[in-house]
């Protein structure tokens, strides 16, 4: 297998993009990627995308988007992993070129939701989850992750309020990020005032449904030099999966797959959690974040909270998440957000994350969870500068 | 780059399973190829579908399928590229193996169409063509092909009744299958007598919407022989591209895709068009054959339907296609039809294929086609035994 390493990025603004189609927003990334990786052309593209079928009207995106940015002809494709899809294309993209299959690829994400009414939306969402046995009884997206919150609170004793910190975390570095869709500082009042969605989740506890995408173009490490000075190194790509029905799981309180993902991640890159400078966590909701970080090994069962709590996930703090403004800051357009994570890891071993730049950054994590926790994809990015 | 066979083949009846959910199609399909290759653990799965969200209510159906049939935890995702998806699974496990990211890995293809009435599908499908530029103005995917097969009768001079022969040839197959959706033989008479669909597609140039799932397990060709003594070499394995809108396409009647990617897999086989002992076209309409055939190198271009005519097409023929029915007589389940040539090909170079054998077959080449020709994945099988 040959090292792989990101030679370009790219990224649309998250938000209410009405003005502009799918295929608008994938192109904005994939050139954007392909003009910072110095290529004009590619050997293949994979697109991560959860509900183009669903709310946009269409499907088939691989070879739409190869056709749109002037690569008609490449091999391209879709993938889908719920709102892991993202990181799976990016998964593919690494197995082609790790592999030998391929020398330049490109991997997106794109995804636009606010075309939708949000009951549309919502049951477009609930595709991620077990449709017969979670979806026919009502259960909603947000409820399955209500009711393990609620779940958390009552067997580790924190209240709701206790959560407030990776809101406010979030929000604070979505501040000094420009592809933020909510670049707002938000206070605990805020947080716990907010509109109640699903008990007991609310609106600050939620990541916002969205538009945009991200691209990464990647390409043999040995190779990497001839295209860019600051190529970021794959050191290593992991995924595992779960049961989708939390029901079916031995304890619903622990993420398997994301502590199968993660494990495997560090033995591919040699690494310890403690070695992790920053972790763009899949903080959809608050209890998703909290619950990442004990599975991954940051922190103890039921002690997640208190690691945001003790100001540890800030910019300054020991595993410091979210760091361009994570899901509920930057936004989640689910299909998009695996590549946006990975496309903020390597602005921050570039050295090119401004105000929320993490000093002497060299590892970074990022995590894509789909559904809530039946795939996750575990991508560790070492700086190569 | 590994050289890798195919050691294990399952599928189901292709019909109107209202009795069966996605998940058990799938795991009909899969386990019954795990038995087949005597293998009880997987490093991976890829699952090809196009319609999941749209008509089953079920995304995320890598994770999905990987527990239901008893591999929770392993690596798995969803592949989509319209209805060449199932073919888009095969190709990317055969990436995962032949670069060495994994040993045994299962390609499975599954859609459940019938549960939903006929309008319904029939939007569903137009998710595969260019949905701002052809679907927005009502085009739906039958009438891009009615329309491309009504300037081919122009261009060449044919007759709607001249094309009967590729409806006769796949229904006369479909007896021989066991799987088949309609095992019925029907003559010209009744090919010009069927019911109108989109002048002038009428019912017997359609390949008819169905339920049905498939299954492949792969790994290195010199693992092979420790599960198996009939495995079955993929020679070649090959993706092109092309506009999604007919429109936007040079020459509409050249598959400009067909011919890059049969092209390809004949560069890779080492072999040509003269050597292919049977060919699964994607007999979607019966002008997906003739232009398929065309762009593939089996005939001159306007000359398909003189193929199908003369007889070369049929078990005894020339190059055979549709050995087993095609999507005509098989049926069409759209996700799953990829795989279900893939699995006939492999029953062919076993000489399991019973009275449908093609005596001494050697070489089979299954081709995957997406919208009208936008997404074309060819695979050539030899026969190692």
């Amino acid at each position: 297998m040959r090292d792989v390493s990101i030679i370009g990025i790219g990224q649309t603004k998250v938000g209410e993009h009405w003005d502009k189609s799918l295929r608008h927003l994938a192109g904005e990334a994939v050139l954007a990627a392909m003009r910072d990786a110095s290529i004009e052309m590619a050997d293949s593209l994979y697109v991560g995308n959860m509900l183009s079928g669903e709310i946009a009207a269409q499907e088939h995106l691989g070879a739409l988007v190869a056709d749109f940015v002037g690569l008609r002809g490449i091999e391209a494709v879709k993938v889908e992993a719920a709102c892991a899809s993202g990181a799976a294309a990016l998964r593919q993209a690494y197995i082609a070129v790790a592999g030998g299959m391929a020398d330049v690829v490109i991997a997106c994400g794109v995804e636009k939701m606010t075309d939708e009414v949000g009951d549309v939306v919502t049951a477009a969402l609930a595709l991620a989850s077990d449709g017969e046995y979670e979806t026919f009884h009502g259960l909603s997206f947000v409820a399955i992750n209500a009711l393990l919150m609620r779940r958390y609170m009552y067997e580790f004793g924190w209240k709701h309020e206790d959560f407030a910190a990776f809101a406010i975390n979030a929000h604070k570095n979505a501040v000094g990020n420009p592809h933020a869709m909510f670049p707002k500082p938000i206070t605990v009042e805020r947080y716990e005032q907010a509109r109640m969605i699903a008990d007991p989740i609310n609106l600050m506890d939620s990541s916002p449904i969205a538009d945009g995408a991200a691209a990464v173009v990647l390409c043999p490490t040995e190779q990497a030099r001839a295209f860019t000075d600051n190529a970021v190194r794959i050191a290593a790509s992991a995924v595992a999966t779960d049961a989708l029905a939390v029901h079916d799981r031995p304890d619903p309180l622990f993420l398997q797959a994301v502590y199968l993902s993660a494990r495997k991640a560090y033995r591919q890159a040699g690494i310890s959690p403690q070695d992790i400078d920053l972790f763009e966590a899949h903080d959809a909701f608050t209890i998703m974040a909290a619950l990442s970080l004990e599975a991954c090994g940051f922190a103890e069962r039921g002690q997640g909270v208190r690691l945001a709590q003790e100001g540890e996930i800030t910019l300054e703090g020991r595993i410091p998440i979210s760091t361009m403004g994570g899901l509920k800051g930057r936004g989640h357009p689910v299909g998009a957000t695996g590549i946006y994570q990975v496309v903020e890891v390597v602005q921050q071993l570039r050295g090119q994350a401004g105000a929320n730049q993490i000093k002497d950054a060299h590892w970074g994590m990022a995590q894509n969870i789909g559904g809530s926790g039946a795939t996750v994809i575990t991508h560790i990015l070492e700086a190569l500068s």
